[in-house]
């Protein structure tokens, strides 16, 4: 319990929209950034392009059939950005020491990312003001 | 106009929350994080406290009086992130190029943070997939 759950960089920041190519084309158009990296995550229910700005993947997810969590964060509070990931050691570890420490979880064991092969888990907004914080393992 | 506007890494990702102590004491106690820096902004009408995540700052915000934009932006979509910011070398070359390429500015000519002295500005969200996105160069 001691000692702190160390995050090493941000992993990653994910913004919620609603036509991921328009988003893309904007970022594209404006600072003249190049996508390094697309995927389709089925169970997430979302699809995904990423610049990657220093050790961070700035992410635009769109929901792939408007019934997932994009869409209803979209719903509810309109585009932008959704959660913020942390990069850990362990994130089996991490979701163990946050419940421990009394942090509101949304998931106590690790989501597995088949198409990136990556753990990660989510803590609730309520723990952490308002901010739907992630960790996770592992390198893209 | 050809090339990138280089971002060398997230400067820092901003969360709108109402009691700052309050939510310092929550990263505190699950993340076992201390804070890397305070600073009061009266221009931006809002105090900060951050915490440093890789070259990032996770900084927490919150509104001196409730007549701010941070206070705007709960009122309208609750407790969250913010905006995010990227480091670049200049932040008022940075804003000419977008306006330039044709991206919607709030800001066409930097601000400048006393606190920090440090020149940033604002790209309206309509034209960043719904993100409050910041320029701004120099370092904490």
């Amino acid at each position: 319990m001691e000692g702190e759950i160390k995050a090493h960089y941000i992993d990653h920041i994910s913004i919620a929209v609603k036509d991921l190519d328009k988003a893309v084309k904007e970022y594209e158009t404006y600072f003249g950034w190049k996508v390094a990296g697309r995927y389709t995550d089925p169970d997430e229910n979302l699809k995904v392009a990423y610049f990657q700005v220093g050790p961070t993947a700035y992410e635009l997810m769109e929901d792939l059939d408007g019934t997932g969590e994009v869409a209803k964060f979209i719903e509810r509070r309109g585009e932008g950005i959704m959660l913020v990931a942390f990069n850990v050691d362990s994130c089996a570890d991490a979701l163990k020491q946050l419940k421990e420490r009394g942090a509101k979880m949304i998931d106590e064991v690790p989501r597995l990312s088949k198409e990136l092969n990556r753990h990660f888990g989510f803590i609730h907004p309520k723990s952490t003001g308002g901010v739907l914080a992630e960790v996770i393992e592992g390198k893209y």
